[in-house]
């Protein structure tokens, strides 16, 4: 066996607290160079006659990338406490893998396993219960709909002019989401994700100048909780964006500092590479990117996270949003959100906490932070395959598979999974305008674990290129949208529902990838779902689907007991076995 | 190349801050598999004409194990943020490595690279500055001298009566350590770790009846400060044992709940299994291991929280103590010792925190909440040679380089090295009785990365098994003493005191391991030790020193050029090249 491939290490992905009784034990080794994995375990306390007193079960194959075999098994073990090994098996070998290294025999001595110490309750990766079976929609209210002309800004634009800029305004307001909710609700939508609501210069808002306070633009605190009203009653939760990582260059605090420079009492709530403060050729202070108009927020100054912290809780305790999105959350420090999680899980336990991290995101997801994060690994791997088209079936299952195996499995469950947002071109754009391969990624992505979000007037079929194309206004012409995306997402979103295996109940494992065609399976104890998509041009076979009876599809079609089953270009099929 | 050899993932010990400017960067590759790895990295924002602004420079090899090669290369990012890969290469093929994986070219863009999105000082890993040059002496208050008769326990028995027993009391107490300070300072040592002190039942005081009270036999609170107070003036730091895993059997809240039952008002207070409480013939309740005498304290409960922290801050801010020794830490939740270590360093900000773990602890190693553990797997590596003799050098120099190698270096630094404890049997008779294989072990021990401890005894040559013979009283008798060991270490501290590069300021690397024969350099920018262990029974001859002149040993041994060096059997050497 390559020994140079058999990783394990405790916590994180490989051994960690599904809920408070059940370990999840994993190993990693070479691709087809391991017969069979088992684990060794046993109370680190139980001994009889100087003997440990271990047990052995066999590990499941859960899935194989390009390079690896992803080994899992679950014990619950009655003291919450653990210690383990592997013994590992193929056809010349075997050989016993713990802390200590590889052993041709299992050690004697329980100091040289691995140690699962204790299972803490608290320590446990918990997402609200909501959330998994929650279906995300995502506004950038500019641009949903203006429904309160009153309170227009300067130079509003007619709703709809073409082309959208970095800086001009069509008047988007909360009245128009009001207004729209039908439209989500007939989707079967139960989330919605409103990017910066706060009062700031540019029309993203992500320049906030003053955190407490609604965007004048978009309505004032009223209508705020007359929408969240109106969402609650249709069941339909509500997530913010809270920008803490930099404030606006209009931000009270900041303005004081390029007033007073050294003098501002503001000095250290900014990171201040040297006064005078300049901002050209470069900000003598640190900023987002290289954006004089973001300058970064010292979140180690206790000043600050207070001021951040309460912000946190305002808008929760006043308004009962359901959920905060944190932008750029991975440039600020752990500390304050281990204590941004503390403070609003404090008032509300099932708010649920989404960071903004397009890579892996590991040590944020341990339970202290975030309860998710956006799955932007899970989009690339999609878009490369489907709409870049620079990888195959099977190396899209690769990523997939080692995407889901990077991550417990509870991490998984709640992964905020989307297919574009304000940052990325919009899919069908991506996609050639092909809506054919927008509906494949869709039936991935809704079926995919996690919770997927639509980014608003995908739905209907909008294009757009990269920001500001992907802002354009969303489309209420009836004429003008397109129904047959619509009407997809909503037969998606209702088998979710209606279907338990469909959505994050069902564990998910690729069953085969090949020849342009995936099929991969969901199930849980009671259904098991079988998921086929053709993503080639040409007619593809299913040979042999293990029918006992023919059955009817989730799509309602006909599904014969052995026969193959065609799969038209770039078709797809779902059948209840 | 060995792709599934092939290993990062950012954080711990493969990408972490050394300090609030510095990153590591580290990757493992399969053993004399690559040539050369280069990082490629730059900031995730520096972007002229649409092409990401990267630099590229070698890592160096740092050592070796069985399996692997590791490579490790520092960088200071301008704006404390980092996109990076890793460029491999050997004699036929080159390859790129980032978070999607391998590639034969760069990719072109930065979110396919590794993310280190922002160097947050409050992140950084940091333990007291005076830990690295602290050595340490361990003293187990019972046994180690009896000062004052008049608070002897009852049936306490003659000092130094043969055998110690698990149940039976010598009167050890800290008039008996304030007499025999001078022993320590003349040995040299400036940390003293005391096992637990505060009110319990047994000899060993792990089962505390009362954390706010000394235990009578000990002193009452004046004795301790006196105690405190002679330390610090000959510059000892001192560190108690916190035992909040469990509490003891005679605990106040644990006899109410024995009781009370289920109207106790402390019944949340443990984990009670079921009512009735029984204590056989296991008991109802969690407890350490299965000692019915050991409950184990619910430490998410917040009364018991809040409790605990502040018996933690009670004892730093009465007796302005230096450290905490944390007893089975590893069964504790970490929301607990993130919020322990808040409460203490703000009270004192140079307290230092050491977690009793013997198995891999870099989950508690991230600078949230320990700052070093008691690093047993050193100790296995030294024992399973020297005294054991259950492997090779070449074996003992791996599992050294791969321990070194799972952690970062700041970790590394204030590692606890002990080669003994109240937990074990006694490193002289581990060893046989063999005091030349003692000396080597102390050699390696006292100039590996981290502070040394010595088990009070071991200096003046104790013997003793497994607990209870570890827990002999301690022998004040000189004639009785073995002073050759106690003047080698009264040596070996005083060289770590003298050479920079002999403590904690030198990095370590393995020259070569084989044929019995060990040596190591440890350097700094203005000096170079080379270490020389023989610890086979033959006389070793090392060739070539690329010594220029003649030199003298640290040992006052003359070294000649372009001569060969003899070592006797187990003997040693240390050359200032």
């Amino acid at each position: 066996m390559q020994k140079e491939a058999i990783y394990h290490r405790p916590k994180n992905n490989f051994a960690y607290a599904y809920d408070e009784r059940t370990l999840h034990l994993r190993l990693k080794t070479k691709k087809d160079d391991t017969l069979s994995v088992t684990l060794i375990y046993g109370d680190p306390y139980d001994w009889k006659d100087n003997v440990w007193q271990y047990h052995k079960q066999k590990m499941l194959l859960t899935g194989s990338d390009d390079l690896f075999d992803y080994w899992t098994t679950s014990v619950e073990p009655p003291y919450r406490r653990m210690r383990y090994g592997f013994y590992l098996e193929d056809e010349s070998e075997s050989l016993v893998y713990t802390e200590k290294g590889f052993f041709t025999e299992q050690p004697l001595d329980t100091n040289d396993y691995f140690s699962f110490p204790f299972l803490n309750e608290i320590d446990v990766f918990k997402a609200p219960d909501w959330v998994k079976d929650t279906v995300w929609y995502q506004i950038f209210p500019e641009r949903f709909a203006n429904g309160d002309s009153s309170i227009d800004p300067k130079g509003v634009l007619p709703w709809g002019e073409y082309p959208p800029a970095r800086d001009n305004f069509f008047g988007g307001d909360f009245q128009g989401v009001i207004d729209h909710l039908d439209h989500l609700t007939e989707l079967g939508i139960n989330g919605i994700y409103f990017t910066p609501i706060f009062k700031a210069k540019s029309n993203h808002k992500y320049d906030t100048i003053d955190y407490l306070e609604i965007d004048p633009q978009f309505g004032d605190k009223e209508t705020f909780k007359q929408l969240i009203k109106a969402c609650h009653e249709r069941g339909i939760k509500v997530m913010l964006d809270a920008v803490f990582n930099h404030s606006g260059y209009y931000f009270e605090p900041f303005q004081d500092l390029l007033k007073n420079g050294e003098d501002s009492k503001y000095k250290d709530w900014f990171h201040v590479r040297s006064f005078p403060i300049e901002t050209k050729p470069l900000p003598s202070y640190d900023t987002f990117a290289f954006e004089a108009s973001m300058p970064k927020l010292n979140t180690e100054n206790p000043e600050v996270k207070e001021y951040l912290l309460q912000v946190g809780k305002y808008w929760v305790e006043e308004f009962d949003i359901d959920g905060w999105r944190l932008d750029v959350a991975n440039e600020i420090d752990h500390q304050f959100w281990r204590d941004f999680r503390r403070t609003v899980k404090q008032i509300k336990p099932e708010l649920y906490i989404l960071g903004e991290i397009w890579h892996d995101s590991m040590p944020w997801l341990q339970g202290d932070q975030f309860d998710a994060v956006m799955n932007y690994p899970m989009t690339s791997a999609l878009l490369d395959h489907f709409a870049h088209e620079t990888i195959s079936v099977e190396t899209m299952a690769d990523r997939l598979t080692s995407l889901l195996h990077s991550y417990p499995d509870n991490v998984n469950e709640v992964a905020f999974n989307l297919l574009g947002s304000h940052d990325t071109p919009r899919m069908l754009t991506l996609a050639n305008d092909r809506k054919d391969l927008v509906k494949l990624m869709y039936m991935l992505q809704f079926s995919f674990p996690g919770t997927p979000c639509i980014y608003y007037g995908d739905e209907i079929g909008m294009k757009g290129g990269a920001d500001p194309g992907c802002r354009e206004c969303m489309i209420w012409d009836k004429t003008e949208q397109d129904t047959e995306l619509f009407d997809f997402l909503e037969e998606l979103i209702s088998l979710r529902k209606s279907h338990s295996a469909f959505g994050n109940s069902g564990s998910f494992h690729f069953v085969s990838a090949k020849d342009g065609v995936i099929q991969y399976k969901k199930e849980t104890t009671t259904e098991t779902l079988l998921f086929l998509i053709n993503s080639s041009e040409v007619i593809q076979s299913v040979e042999d689907l293990s029918l006992s009876n023919e059955t009817t599809s989730l799509f309602g079609n006909k599904i014969k007991p052995n026969t193959a089953l065609t799969l038209e270009p770039f078709g797809y099929e779902i059948i209840s076995l």
